[in-house]
């Protein structure tokens, strides 16, 4: 089970080599690896390889087809991407609405196959009727004609997401240093304070409760051990030289 | 407040023209606007509007600087896209779990830029360490080095999807002073660093990569304009008391 092996991006049409690259390289980042073209315009391989970067790989396992139905074969859920609503409406639903729904099928086994259009004019009403659903990419209403490869980029970043979430990896909890404890945190605070009233400094401007501030300053930090260190060293550099003035 | 009007997307040393071309593009598709370029290779504009398809309107739009900090000048909050964890560990948040947070910030009028690195290197230790937070686009293990306009589509789409989810005003979190400038505290950082040095406190201990550790420490807080003043007038005291001594 998985997005690699039960999720086919399927390209129709497509013109531009580039966007061929750009979409398997979004693809592998996100890990998808089938892609089908059909009936692609004359394809320039060597732009198609600078694109892909590191996902040069894919580019022999792409599929070629000649007609949607063959590329479809097997398919159990056919998603079609769209941004109008056509004469006919299908059923419609935005990436973000039905990316948890693809993914709850791809867990069960399914195999889903996403549409995309040609750069221009996207699904013809003949193809986007062989889908079951069809799906819309949020975007701003003054400019909403996504780039081809910037598609296929937004919808395999959001079923990633979906499908990791579920086994969410923790968020990144790595520090270097231990946290440092709630006393010695009170000890920089009171050094803190305690120069600051040497130096005369609570007086001058007089900002309103500073000493809460100061306090409220220290702790939310969630200052580590070399920091509170490092501080603590700064306040007894600067102890030493106001009493070598007195 | 707009996704338009408050985020700034910051593309750094950026070598492809059609990188520049179909980023634009992403931004409109997703309602955003301004587009920032720190010292581009040379620019082919032709490249550029070719990509950038109907979103050559905002290349007039598009703000060009030779230093970070002149582009990050009235950000609130600096984010730093990045794929690999660094030495000194920054606090990181995938886009997934970071994208609420930001609209959050956005729907209270916060200013945002966001960082994007070279398509060869990504983003310098330096540059990485002028954020408060770094940002991590999920992607598959195997081979997550996404092309550059690619991050920027994904990062936008995520952005308005969660945009236009919260239809709901979100509850403010309550904070009586303002949130700090970005420029406000490198000024703070700076200061710091350079007392440090007078007070020789960098070599005491020598705690490793002492000078990244501090501009994590002040970026990471958000520390707000009360805060900043107070330690600026902290440290202008220990200056003063250095100088009488010597």
């Amino acid at each position: 089970m998985s997005l690699s092996n039960q999720v086919k991006i399927i390209l129709i049409e497509t013109t531009s080599s580039g966007n061929i690259g750009s979409a398997l390289r979004a693809m592998k980042n996100m890990g998808f690896s089938n892609l089908c073209l059909i009936n692609p315009k004359k394809i320039n391989f060597e732009e198609v390889k600078a694109l892909s970067a590191n996902a040069a790989d894919l580019i022999d396992k792409i599929k070629f087809f000649n007609s949607l139905d063959e590329a479809l074969e097997g398919s159990e859920i056919v998603v079609a991407t769209s941004s109008r609503q056509r004469k006919v409406p299908w059923p419609t639903e935005s990436l973000n609405d039905l990316s948890p729904t693809l993914i709850s099928e791809i867990k069960k086994n399914k195999k889903i196959s996403i549409l995309f259009g040609r750069e221009d004019r996207g699904l013809t009403n003949e193809e986007l009727q062989k889908s079951n659903i069809h799906m819309t990419i949020e975007t701003n209403k003054k400019y909403p004609v996504l780039n081809l490869a910037m598609s296929v980029q937004i919808v395999c970043y959001k079923l990633f997401l979906d499908y990791h979430k579920s086994k969410k990896v923790s968020k990144n909890k790595y520090w270097d240093v231990p946290i440092a404890k709630h006393e010695h945190v009170t000890n920089l605070i009171d050094h803190f304070l305690s120069i600051s009233e040497d130096l005369e400094v609570f007086n001058k401007g007089n900002p309103r409760q500073i000493e809460s501030r100061i306090k409220r300053l220290f702790r939310r930090l969630g200052l580590d051990e070399m920091e509170v260190n490092f501080l603590r060293g700064f306040l007894g550099g600067v102890e030493k030289k106001i009493h070598k003035k007195k």
